[in-house]
């Protein structure tokens, strides 16, 4: 069975955020952090070394503007020289003073106009960097009620992923994110999966809900609407990252690693871990307080002991317990691939890669961070709001 | 303003559930009541009681197997001739040992094909009592990760609601109510309004969503569920109880009266209080420890306290504030009507309507409740298991 | 190391709750199983087995009125003839119409009496038991705002668990349970851990908090709340169960390994795992769709099991990598000893104490269950209510 | 009653926060405002403005350092100039890189003992300023299992408030706050009431809790708290303000006003709206999106529409219902004093105290919010991190 699991394992492509290298924080504080990037050439540099020494992230999300460049062919050429390609464009609607109230929602039609016109943008650029995935999500929302009219903000969401969706290319996707809350604390415009999905339902088949698995209420069962939105064909990425409390956007898997078990056997089960299904695996997150590069290291290497628990489920006898309707010993079938400590076999994995066994010690004694920490001591770290 | 309002409000009809006249309670006790019903007639007497009280509870839901008899027909007669109408019919399919691990989504098809019948047995009975709405609840849900497969559970749902619906004759409705958790702890087969809002889609145009508002994760916004279904055209009723924890089943608005308004702005907002958007305003609560006419008749006065209120919004000096995004002024147009004491201009209108402007107090004082206390006094009592 | 913490492991014991063998449910229904005891000397029996397949539940909970019998002495004589010992006294104040408003905190004195006789009688019982514990859960609260003094209930809460606290002999020890919510859903009397350590704090030193896995608020840091208390000296027991939910009252560890594993690292890091701390460690749980022995044994090796992995974190390296700042590292430490795969080793302790190495099939090709099936299949089976 | 209500409310004085003029906003965007204060003495100003147009404002927090100045007793004199007095200090602990793991539990020794100069300072600046309160909200915790000792840190913890405690004067009060989450993200080193009540008991008498409305896990019961805390007399504080999801920092009664109301309730019932209380009603809010002066007014006013409420409850005939065991009139007679409209009854009182009727009008009319704008075109605004 390992080396069947071992095989699977080799396709995984678990794709990192360009702003995950840099600074991050809460509204508290937005810790500095030694060696951050100073450019988007930077961030995909220390991409790099997290795809180097994990083997399975070969991709790198951009965050518009945030990685705006003149020339985006040769950020691809830059990066493609680095071992990794550009992944999804993500869309910023929120770090301008003109979106106060929201930005295709917004009551002002000149704000609209603009949040509009960032989106087709960000086509523009997908165009150019070759981008499959343009990933939307909307800060959009009202804090007070009565602050705004929640219909006709659909409304004038809805107009908006109209215009967007057709401006896509054939081969491009829309993926829309949902979140509960914040920044808006009284609604949300996109609040949960079932706006996101009626909304792409509308759209047509390349719009596709992404699950980002800490936007949900406390008690929501993120695995069933994984498995419901591969029943209707709508799930289209995760942004992976975890939460003990809101969306806290810590490394995946740290709160509640049976939860991300339980994740991935239903995108296994599902048949979303198959390459033409079209799910995309991306990481978002803040390491607030933790070195960034191990950090996503960490992530990524989470999601793939996750993915191996998952692809280890002996099927065959849970389906069977399960039809018997023997509770006990299919929830036992269950568990004895998530009690499986899969490190020893990750580890053969990796040396079959040609790469370190363990991922987080070969980074450590790379002698990177050191560099970096030297090399970047000077100049404008890249964080949220740069 | 008031004499419009007072026009709308006498057009609202509530529709009081059988079983909250009958004793409930959690599992750790039912507490029995003096004067609780022995029969469904009885229950009849006692709806009949909340609407002469407050003039706009017409209708009464019946619960199948509790209210079985032997003619309906005769039945709605008896309802008639106390001034009631039987309402919806509300299947039961939790209360028999097959049922332990689901029903139509049950792994033993024996158990499904069970569970079918009896849905099919509730078309038949809407059939004779004239019933437009069919209410489906499923209790169906696992406990235990892996214990069943739940997109084998969805395909298995999704056949049985496609029966069910072929079932339905041209003027009659299914209404799919979705539930977060329990009486199933893992996962519910339904747990949220996109489950729901989803098959309903797949079934067709007479397949609405019922919003029962006890039955939400923490924090979700109810009114943006109202808003957005009523946007799509599916929200077919409401099953109204507050709760300040889980489904706690209390007295409507008892929790937070000012979420209720909310739901009810948006209710009058989208157009579903209008008669012809066929949005049935239902209660399904719990009166574990308190009397329970007066319970309904507090139930009934709360929604319409939040319509009247809802119907009060200055909606011209809200748009106006909205459109200006002034966040203060909009938030104050909106809290200005929920601040409103309507009271005084209810008790008009039902002293215009010919009831008592007091409906808790004449309820109190016409002897009623004394005169069941004393004349239910043997027999066995109305429950949720009986 | 496996040796030192074997012989850790050999030292535990979880008490196991009587009422766990019997029928259980949810509002809705309570599914009846074949086999179930008729007597609280079945329950013994069936206790025994969870002893004598996982060799560290040695002790069972009674439950009174429902273990109530007219000689204890003999009791636990027989209790002793099965290889088990009693346990604690757990009082019920919930099952009484009298209780609906209310035990100890009823506005009715007539109630509150009642209800103190009967923690008076479970101490009587506890003389003739040998009992150390009497554990107290208060139903008690209201349902609704107004509906009752908060502050007065506090009040006479107080006086009753003084005139218990005083009942007490030398040996005997009070522990104080907490709920956030159900049966009561406005406040509970005893809602959180700060209101039970502050009660036990004005008893005195022999009144002890206990801590249900189930009842705390969503997000809860429950191994916050067990270390503090070890810091205070006020942690006496734990009532172990799991929940995605609310008091979802599952097999303990079903829902969140992860926290369970901290929850026993805490104990462990606390002192609380020494048997002088005198920590007791009981389950509380309902298995209402899966067998009811067999889940207790389930219930009994997920905390072994956790307990394995917090006995086997390397101190010196986690202290090591917190006192010097290094997250990851810490983290690392942490999670190394949670992502083992402690079976192996769990297998061999058992075969070491002379036990079957897998608990759960041994069980099952046992016979037992087939026999109690058999042999139980008339008389009134004990539940919740009875 | 109206008289006597009246008499009472003209007592309240509620304290802004000088934070609350400043910019503020969640990690996304903190949008500027036109006519944001520049300097503490700006602050003063607009709070200035509050207490002219509320009449019940008098006092105002300061944060440290955010409104260092090198001449406190000048500052208190100017702010005596404007018609206001300075009120509690607030320490800051998280806007330094130092802090990053921590303040007064940091595993760095250099590190605590900076952030305990820090709180030493603060009593120092209370000394000059006159001021009775100390409020300390530790941001300190940890984000991942592992991270740091749980129990080290509360031992670092206590050291801290030990000393800054016997640093404070006769007079002069340490308010303990807690919170839930953020912006840690694993666990806080003060998560709760519980928490915050063991630790001011420890230290003694001057030490009390400081409830923010905003810092509890979903569902808890913060009128409960009140009530209990006011039992033991550890009732400090209020840091009002309001919330939907998590510590929104909502303008007060705005996502909740019954739940206001029934705070307040409790404060009464309690004793703690009596002078001799001392408990402190202070607010904590972010205007994130509306204007910030009329923000902070219509917080007041809402504190003071829930006060008046609270006060008009007819506790006889509460307390009668109560002891009767009456539910449903209990919660009338809660419900009749919440359900009545107190703004006519505002409105006389503001004009008996020689105050615009409609503060918000009032406000609006002035041109102030003009004169700021136009005024305070240049400079650096103030915000939450300057």
């Amino acid at each position: 069975m390992s080396a069947a699991v071992k095989a699977k394992l080799r396709t995984q492509q678990i794709e990192t955020p360009s702003w995950a290298y840099g600074n991050s924080g809460t509204r508290f504080k937005v810790f500095a952090q030694a060696g951050v990037p100073r450019t988007v050439e930077e961030k995909l540099d220390d991409a790099a070394q997290v795809h180097a020494f994990t083997g399975i992230a070969p991709r790198v999300a951009l965050h518009i503007p945030w990685d705006k460049v003149d020339d985006y062919g040769k950020l691809a050429r830059y990066a493609q020289s680095r071992g990794v390609a550009i992944g999804a464009i993500n869309a910023n609607l929120f770090q301008d003073d003109d979106y106060k109230l929201g930005s295709v929602t917004n009551p002002d039609p000149g704000v609209r106009k603009k949040a509009l016109a960032h989106l087709l943008e960000c086509v523009d650029i997908m165009d150019q960097t070759g981008s499959r995935d343009l990933k939307l999500w909307f800060p959009d929302g009202t804090n007070y009620p009565g602050q705004d009219d929640t219909r006709t903000r659909q409304e004038r969401l809805s107009e908006a992923l109209m215009r967007v969706y057709d401006r896509l290319g054939k081969e491009q996707r829309m993926l829309l994110e949902y979140k509960l809350f914040e920044p808006a604390f009284y609604t949300m415009d996109v609040p949960d999966w079932g706006t996101a999905y009626a909304h792409c339902l509308q759209l047509g088949e390349r719009a596709q809900v992404c699950v980002d698995t800490g936007h949900h209420a406390p008690g929501t069962n993120i695995e069933f609407i994984v498995a419901f939105l591969l029943r209707v064909k709508k799930l289209g990425a995760f942004d992976f990252n975890s939460r003990f409390y809101a969306d806290d956007d810590l490394i995946v898997g740290a709160a509640d690693p049976f939860q991300l078990f339980r994740i991935m056997y239903e995108v296994v089960r599902g048949g979303g871990f198959e390459r033409d299904a079209g799910v995309a695996f991306m990481l978002d997150q803040c390491h607030n307080i933790e070195a960034k590069i191990p950090g996503q290291i960490r992530s990524v290497c989470n999601v793939q002991e996750a993915t191996a628990k998952a692809l280890l489920v002996d099927r065959e006898a849970l389906v069977d317990a399960q039809r018997g309707g023997d509770v006990l010993r299919a929830n036992e079938a269950f568990m004895d691939a998530f009690n499986t400590d899969v490190r020893p076999m990750l580890a053969d994995l990796r040396q079959e890669m040609g790469i370190d066994p363990n991922p987080m010690e070969a980074y450590r004694r790379s002698g990177y961070q050191e560099r970096i920490v030297k090399g970047r001591a000077s100049g404008k770290q890249a964080g949220w709001a740069a």
